[in-house]
């Protein structure tokens, strides 16, 4: 997905029709919902809020939420629920969303859990699917992962769209990144090719933050949460030990976000190296020699946070691919720490290195009680749109507001800039120099 | 404050003038910023960010941050924080924040904590102010409550303006609910009319989010997070025992917010009553007879969170006052497991109610790393509109970006509604019936 | 049961017999454990340790553990689990232990869960017993509370027996205090009086840790840790107000380990107040003027520690009983904090009383990961002593060694006193003067 | 320390004399104590307390705590702390624990910490001694880390005398590991050939739980804790891919004591590999083929616990050692990640395999309560050994009683073995074959 200018008409969202069926919120005694809790078609909201906006004046992106026509008959709709890529918090919470939304809000009962991503599409998945009951999934929320699994790479989209057909599915959720929703682009505009009445919606899942028009991708709190603890284990083990310097590694292989939020939460770290910033190592004004400086000035003892994918000016990477195409990189934390230590062995100064990588550490736990909330809104807003007949399109989440963004206005992934308020917050709370970015 | 129309003009944020000096952050070596990190004067985004915006499609929020002309100048600038009302997660954060970032940005040095509210502005305060350095506040973000200490009420205006005068001071930053922002705007008022020109900005505490222009006030996650620990074991309590039924009680006096966001993040609740509505209680369509339903059918278990303030057109309230002038109410939470207690031995059923009252427990906790990160924030925007000689203001926060409202402008406190998305949350994740509403 | 002394005779455990069958530990090939992990018939501990022991210096308890000859055929073999009383942290962890361990080690697959305690004995049980399978407990470890349900009061020993015969069941393990052990007595004496084969094992649970030969009894440990984050909470709010006092309530009917063990784990408690202490209140020597000394002294603000059962000697209890005929106690809570309240009044002098009682939420937690390990030992040895024959016995913890222990040696509960180890680190770590002791 | 047969006389500790000073705890008003709280000279508790001991069976140790007369005069006594080794949870209670309590109990004020270890003993220190207070220590138990820092390796012992004699010092307090006890060891050894009065006091610390008569170190719990999170966070990654294998390095370099217990808390891990224990890797009876076949029957997934000294019979070491003479290892756990993906390839089928290095975060962390607790205690009980006159010795705990240990019989580190009960309760909760040992 590349970024282009944006017209107006790519943010209008693709919809089979017509749409003739009450929806059941309107109906069911049960839930009887007030008419104006539901969106109006056409609602909209400005993609730039500013009184004084630019070029992007005109744009509007579609308020997400139920409609009061809706486009698939409950009883006979058979949803599937597919994840992807790597683990992130709230996967859980979101399948467990869909599923209970999808009972109590529309009485739709036939949820099936495809196994281990696009992979249970293929012609020989790893698994069968699942059936989804309430009941199967009141517990999952507690738990990190995925209970169904995941996996990386994607079969034919030909093959999938006849595996759709063949399970009898009326919409399909595919939650993952980048890799997993240009999948769900190609099967839904294959489903449209051919005619079909499948509904493919996105539940975007980053934990590098880094995917557009979601301002904050679910699972994302819960990890700055943890990588704040490794940070703070780190600050620890550097203050115990004579120019104690303490290297916590964190996810993010081209956005800084968060690494950056991290370091925000943490308000001790000194140097937050992220992919976007390519800073200098040796030299005058290097890392280095900021860092001996640093030592001599505050306590003998630092912290610096680093992007995995920060650095790669520095080591480049390993050249190999892993199964969804992405680069394999070296190891720049070990990096740092095995040039710091020279460096300060060929000053003949002390110098005692920690390095932590918490790595899975930080995507595996259960989803925070803001992610709690945050994946059940995002399933019952992908349940609105599917059920609306929507489809070819993600959810987003927009200055505050959950919205429906066609697949094909994604674009390319958001990356930090240095004058972005988020990187202020950075230098104001580091003691790295400005001049690095 | 009442709640009347806003006019544009009720926007327009006071400011002391005219600024000459050129901002620290634009000319200090260290940070060196870029030029489009400024905010440029008169930037606003719209406070009806629809596309097809409703009578207020003229508002406009001033955006907050730095301005490259500020006002005070940093050598000769004495700042003062205190902190007001109960106690909320985050507290010392926003104090080690104006404090670290004084220096950082501003090279302001002079910075003195007033002990225990506006009393500390008396002629006779419990304690003397102390000196605020970085090293002082260096770790207090650690810790729950308020270094600083915190009282209710105030002592007459023109009393505390004084005081103000005697110690020096050019800016105070008031952190404190209602009351205190009340209080603030008096101050602000009071210094006008003096043609002082000591800036006085407020920063909105309230665990229950009720403040107008706050979307999601300070110290909210963190109390959403350990209400909902408190309804997982209210949970687990009521499933140890046949027809076990727990109840939790979360602060809220006059909006539910806390305890409906807390359902949310819990998942297992079955009944959410706010002090927005005017549950039933006896009868066929009343709670009680409801729950007795709910018991059979559901496991022989159920679980009620209810806001404080919930229940008063049952019970009323006590006819007592606190120090800040609220009225003190009777114990729903005691109320509603008598009741309980009651019915069922009326209709010769067991019933086991436990019930939990966690109060200090969710306020007197350690900030989370959103709130960390938030407080931060707020400090850093409090410090910029100050420097830049704002005044009778306070920070808000609308639609993800931080802006500067006039005291005058805030009107009554907010409340939920019964079509609002968060309430429809609710519903959709309890078994309560939506006529209750 | 009494305390008298005890004799060599009263600490043999009664064995069925005779015992022909190998252990399958020994035999299965998946196992076969070396000969010098079982226990050897007649391996005891000493009670009293010392080099120079006191009168009970002849007094031995057996070792727990598996023994080399068995009496029951696990292929015949059918067991059953109750839990009683008040919730625990590590309850389901037992139940997951007794589960798994009868099923891995001694390859008994028929168990069954008696659904609420005894009542479930009973000749009109609220639930029919469920069975138990590894599936399904395999995670309700990390759930607090009981998969089983819990109660309080026992039906007639005889009927319970009965049904235990018409239900098949050879073994029969009890979780539960003071009464449920008693119950299981009764139990165990009505079985050896018809001459029956069904061992009957208690597993003591108290969060009091009042239960004899049980130095730490399971869930304790995990309800000192959230005991102190609540000291903690009520630390920072006596800290945030002008002379505050903070009170926390704890557990403890008649016993003050938990609260003086959650004192010393807290490191910030000014009074420990305990049933076994009658601490006086008014005049010169009594804690409030103490309290009030206190105040001046240290930095105004207080932190008290009590026990749900202390200060009888001041308010008496209510004259009601539960339905496991504890009486029902006054709030001592309440109590101090009007007192407290009144006392300033009456000096003129301002006081701020913060009351917390976490009550449910200490005991309701998951097991913290030494009850994990605790909690399945416990389980372990107690299917040991069942397979072997044992009865009418329940597995002690004594020096660090797990210990089979007669229920008619048990006498009467654990007490702190004055001297003792425990109350000189309390004293060590409070303001408290001794003499209230 | 080699491992040798103990006499009675190994077990007798060191004292300066005569004691004629009486106890401060029975003299102060304030602790008044009473008499039955003292430690009778000469009280002991059996070494083997069996009914039926072996050959140990004359041994006693000395009952650790406070006697009636003590050796130092408390107005003329000054006190020193140092930490050396690697970080462990508990340190600063242990330093805040000796602070807090020489003062009040002893109303010892004159305290200094020695920073970074032995090395604050040499000709050359890093940094200078701090001065330690009451105030000054007290949050920090509330920190992970020493505030003191930490080091490796040791001066001239014959130098440390020295500076210790130009410090003034009466009481060294040594908090560390097997080489710093040794250290301790030599240098009360030098101070008693010097005919000087120095008491020397150590206080074990060693996260992997290894010291003889220490049943239960230090920051052991806590990092048990904390290695059951990493171990639950590689089973959810493990469950969320297709045969998906977890790997947890976990410290312990030549004892599995951590791995195991660890293991035992998580109940979910499936193979668990210790240095004491030679498992085969290849072939039909190893590691490979047996997790291949446990994939294929167990849900495809698998977890496993690695000691980081484990496997040194596969990999051997570096060569390289580190400051305190320990052999650097290779990475056992990156080698069996690679095994175990070349093993797969080489019969090709799909394993993903996560591997997980906590490291540092297992021993930066603060200490959990029961640590809390436990730390306080050795630090009293060190200071009453001191202010005695006691020397040469460390404080132990056996049987759940404090114990008086001369340095002399330490001997070698713990090891587990293969028929312990830890390790059959590590067999009963993993899948592995007992005969890898």
């Amino acid at each position: 997905m590349e970024n282009k200018k944006l017209e107006i008409s790519d943010l209008i969202v693709k919809q089979f029709g017509p749409r003739t069926l009450p929806s059941p919120l309107l109906t069911h005694e049960h839930l009887g919902v007030k008419e104006s809790f539901f969106v109006k078609p056409g609602e909209c909201i400005r993609m730039d809020i500013r009184s004084n906006p630019g070029e992007d004046a005109e744009l509007c992106l579609e308020v997400a939420g139920p409609e009061k026509e809706i486009f698939f008959d409950p009883e006979n709709t058979k949803a599937a629920i597919l994840t992807c890529g790597g683990l992130c918090p709230g996967l859980n919470d979101v399948i467990r969303g869909i599923v209970y939304f999808l009972d109590d809000w529309y009485s739709v009962n036939d949820v099936i859990g495809i196994r281990y991503g696009y992979n249970g599409l293929s012609s020989n998945p790893f698994s069968p699917p699942v059936q989804l009951t309430k009941e199967y999934v009141s517990d999952i929320h507690m738990s990190g992962g995925t209970i169904l699994g995941s996996s990386r790479g994607n079969p034919p989209v030909s093959l999938m769209v006849d595996n759709l057909l063949n399970m009898g599915i009326d919409m399909l959720f595919c939650v993952g990144g980048d890799g997993t929703l240009r999948g769900a682009h190609e099967i839904a505009k294959e489903i449209i090719k051919r005619n079909l009445n499948i509904s493919v919606i996105g539940i975007p899942k980053t934990i590098d933050n880094d995917v557009p028009f979601v301002y904050r991708s679910f699972g994302f709190r819960t990890a700055v949460a943890m990588a704040r603890d490794a940070l703070e284990c780190a600050h620890i083990e550097a203050k115990g030990a004579f120019n104690g310097v303490g290297i916590v590694k964190i996810m993010g292989r081209e956005a800084g976000f968060l690494t950056a939020r991290s370091v925000c939460a943490s308000g001790d770290v000194d140097y937050c190296l992220i992919p976007e910033m390519e800073f200098p190592l040796h030299g005058k004004g290097g890392l280095l020699e900021h860092l001996r400086r640093h030592l001599k000035k505050h306590g003998h003892h630092a912290l610096i946070a680093v992007a995995e994918g920060a650095g790669r000016h520095l080591i480049g990477d390993t050249g190999e691919k892993d199964a969804s195409g992405n680069v394999r990189f070296n190891d720049i934390g070990k990096f740092l720490k095995d040039e710091i230590s020279k460096a300060f062995d060929s000053w003949n100064e002390v110098v005692n290195v920690k390095y932590i990588d918490p790595s899975y550490l930080v995507r595996s736990i259960p989803a925070n009680s803001e992610d709690n909330i945050y994946c059940a809104d995002l399933a019952r807003y992908a349940i609105d749109a599917a059920m609306s007949g929507k489809t070819d399109m993600m959810i987003g989440y927009w200055h505050g507001t959950f919205v429906n963004i066609p697949f094909g206005a994604i674009g390319s992934k958001k990356r930090m800039t240095g004058d972005c308020k988020l990187w202020m917050a950075v230098l104001s709370s580091t003691e790295q120099p400005i001049d690095w970015w």
